[in-house]
């Protein structure tokens, strides 16, 4: 009799499902679902007020009603007897955090706080704390804080704390009322199981907890601000659980409501890209994984903690257990490329990519004679600068758009292969790469580039949807052997994780002209990102003045 | 009873005559007529033959037939007695030069030299001389010629001895067969004439001619290849006749075939930028006038011979007599309006600039977060720099094409802006700023970016026709004053010469921020063009590899 696992994938705009075989891995069936109120970014749900500047809020209420859409519909659609579903996992983009009661109801559901926008969901990308992530870095930078260098020297408005100092300040109310601060993902599991618990990976990469230190001590909160000396006894008063481990068990008003079994194991919370390396079974020191879209997410498994100036993270058990996670990014990726079809490729709004893409790619490494810095959204790793800005660099009047598009392309590469360096730089090996997410899945092109320009070969995922399979893993391991799933995430991850046969492999030929070209990046990126020009700071200074 | 004079301005595709009231500068008509060969740049003439890469050619017979069908018109249409015009002048686009025989027949009307490329007129932008602009370049710094720093330290490969070098190395047969070359404009007025004459712009700015030392040494030229050794002597062997004087009277011949009338006086050549001066009515120190349009060619008036870096020349006399000519150029200006345009803007063809131009209107000074520097066609002054290439810098993921079209607009002005500070960093000050050619006849918003940018008021011309009412003006002054013309250019500038009433004066707070941009492209400017990071020039070589 086959046994199933439910990994629920929380992406930006919408839930996706994914019910899979726990023996073989199979994908039986996957449902997504749209939140109704999408991100909140412009203004609030009820009076329609308007929001100030980068705000991303979202309404906890659609999670659940995503949540239910989409499980019951997997099932449905699956045809499966729900008995026969032994393990969920869930897995969100964080940090997206929320107040809530001792209860763990979110504190927007109550009439009072309705239109008071703290009261709600910070989405990842609230970008509106980032002047008290600058007092978190500064404090920390002042107080010799050793928990600063394992985030590369700083850490991210979109993060735990600077969101938490946002509301403490600017809605004392709200932070005073919040028995809680929780990650999204943790709080659907506590709806699910009725247990409160906080998964190593979001409290290692976006709370500075480490598993031997814990969290920043009450010394540093207080420096902060006395407000916040125990925000930890406070607002956070709950063990955090390893990843790989079980919640708890679907509750009795759980399952009825989403058409699950009593009982049912449920796998602590997880990131969305920390979640897929287990989906393309990848276990072995130096193994990178790219989870490849809008932006990218590194995520590299090594055997030692070391010290890497401008990555996201590392965390011990933070991507596998026994393990040292580390994690990278770059903030916009897919990005550009919609940027650019959008603004300057005319025609059809949905072939604009392709089209664009298409013509990029009868271009050959170096013809173009362009360079660019692929900065449209700041850089994240290795320089974590909000404020950098694009660049392009060697246009002619015979340039023609598909060269700078494909100069975009190369760009993002070269700031892929920067991470790699900077991660060899410091004796971290990265060996082999392996690629998910929609441009993996979909862009062959923009693959080719990525392989030729870091000279490695590039394994795709088997599975499109490879976050939720990652989510059903984990859902899987938290069942147990005995129930007829895993024990280690590791055996889950070999007969449940797949590759695609996909394999971009170098050609030596383009990767001896990107090596060069590479050279020139690296020159510039130094220059502009580096403190040698502040120029891009300066020009978003004078910009600032003039709004 | 009314006087008239003709002003005749040969571009680089058609010609255009002006019929000026002489007292009063009054435009009676005007009449243009496109060249029938156009540019020779892709294939020859009868042949079919195709061109090696950046040739650009002309048939003289066009010069002759179309300057026959504007002249004959302008006075049809002018409807008055061809009697009553007194003189003639005209203008071309130098250095545009053809080999002819010792009667002034061009080598390229022979049946066996109609083949041959070389016989015929190199157009200004024959670009295909470069490795012999080099030699120049390279022997004269050797040889420490003291002429090449009135020419910024570097001459241009659209110059005479570039042209010559070519020819000679190239087609020996054609080089030896000349009994001269000449400018076109020059030999045009030989044809009325019937009398060569070679004028001081073309031969100053040109050919490296000076007033007390003349042409380079004998020694230079046959440092540079035997075979030059006597080229002055045996190839450009004809006096320099000053700009203002009289060429000539029209000839019986050129009398009937042209509907003029015998013994009409012809001024000498000149050159359609320097000959726009008068036009404009100014004739101070201190006086700058810029013709923009495609690229941009800025006269100033000086009262001493100075040595600026990177202009394009100083020539006594050069422009107006008494005065120490400074010629500075953009190579590219409006072409890099026209590229973004016709590259990244949609719809229709026609108003792709307008379009864009009214968006880029509506942007305030600072506000786009975006600086360029304008090299998409290399630097002329004042790096002198053909290997250059354009950049654009600060770009977000809410940029609008329309941003990046002003900070080309914008790179345009600072590159201006450097020229301006370059001739008073060595004590030659711009003290008025005067502007004519197509931008600054048809876009109002660039010219008050312009403003903002030098900050100093910018008076426009008065006629849209500038060059051919110059070249009126000189032939009002080859008639002279007993014949109802003019004595000196000053008298004739002064009578016919005229302003619009249109001057785009500096908005003192859009100027401020220009100040804080212009201080961040000279860093930029300096940085990739004065050899801190020749990341363009090595980009063009891996370009250059790949083709």
């Amino acid at each position: 009799m086959a046994k199933y696992s439910i990994g629920v994938d929380f992406g930006t705009l919408s839930a996706r499902a994914l019910l899979v075989d726990v023996a073989t891995g199979e994908e039986i069936a996957t449902v997504s679902d749209a939140y109704k109120h999408a991100v909140i970014d412009e203004t609030m749900v009820y009076s329609g007020k308007k929001l100030p500047p980068d705000y991303a809020l979202q309404h906890p209420q659609d999670y659940l009603d995503s949540f239910g859409t989409v499980v019951k519909s997997v099932i449905a659609e699956a045809k499966i007897d729900p008995a026969d579903i032994i393990g969920l996992g869930i897995d969100f983009t964080a940090c997206t955090v929320l107040p809530v009661d001792k209860n763990g109801r979110p504190l927007c559901f109550e009439e009072k706080h309705k239109e008071n926008p703290h009261a709600y969901v910070k989405l990842w990308k609230h970008h509106a704390a980032q002047k008290y992530a600058t007092q978190i870095n500064e404090t920390a930078q002042k107080r010799g804080e050793a928990w600063l260098s394992r985030y590369g020297g700083k850490i991210s408005s979109e993060w735990l704390f600077a969101k938490i100092f946002q509301v403490c300040e600017e809605a004392p109310e709200i932070y005073s009322e919040a028995a809680y601060f929780i990650e999204a993902t943790d709080w659907i599991i506590w709806q699910l199981t009725g247990v409160q618990t906080r998964n190593s990976c979001t409290a290692g990469y976006k709370a500075m907890w480490h598993k031997r230190e814990g969290y920043p001590s009450r010394e540093f909160f207080a420096a902060l601000d006395p407000k916040l000396k125990n925000v930890v006894e406070d607002k956070l008063n709950c063990p955090v659980s390893p990843i790989g481990s079980k919640a708890g068990g679907v509750t009795k008003e759980a399952a009825e409501r989403y058409g699950l079994c009593e009982g049912a194991a449920v796998a602590v919370g997880n990131v969305d890209a920390h979640v897929t390396v287990p989906a393309v079974g990848i276990s072995e020191e130096g193994d990178m994984l790219m989870i490849m879209g809008t932006s990218t997410c590194h995520m590299l498994l090594g055997s030692r903690e070391k010290i890497v100036p401008g990555m996201c993270g590392v965390v011990e058990d933070g991507i596998l257990p026994g393990f040292y996670g580390y994690e990278a990014g770059q903030s916009c990726v897919g990005d550009h490329f919609a940027w650019f079809a959008e603004n300057f490729v005319g025609g059809d709004e949905e072939n604009k990519i392709a089209y664009i893409s298409k013509k990029a790619g009868e271009i050959k490494p170096g013809e173009s004679g362009l360079i660019a810095l692929d900065w449209w959204n700041g850089n994240r790793s290795v320089l974590v600068d909000i404020d950098l800005t694009g660049m392009f660099l060697g246009m002619t009047l015979l340039t023609k758009p598909e060269e700078m598009y494909k100069a975009l392309v190369e760009a993002t590469a070269y700031g892929t292969k920067m991470i790699f360096e900077t991660f060899r730089q410091n004796n971290i090996e990265v060996k082999r790469v392996f690629a998910a997410g929609g441009i993996a899945e979909k862009d062959p092109r923009t693959m080719q580039v990525y392989a030729d320009v870091i000279n490695l070969p590039i394994k795709i995922a088997g599975s499109a949807q490879a976050p939720a399979l990652g989510s059903a893993i984990f859902g899987a391991v938290a069942a147990g052997g005995q129930k007829g799933g895993y024990d280690t995430i590791g055996e889950a991850s070999r007969a449940m994780g797949s590759l695609s046969d996909r394999v971009y492999t170098p050609n030596p030929e383009n990767a001896k002209i990107y090596e060069k070209l590479y050279a020139e990046y690296k020159i510039l990126h130094d220059y502009f990102g580096r403190g040698q020009n502040d120029v891009m700071k300066r020009l978003k200074e004078i910009k600032s003045n003039k709004q």
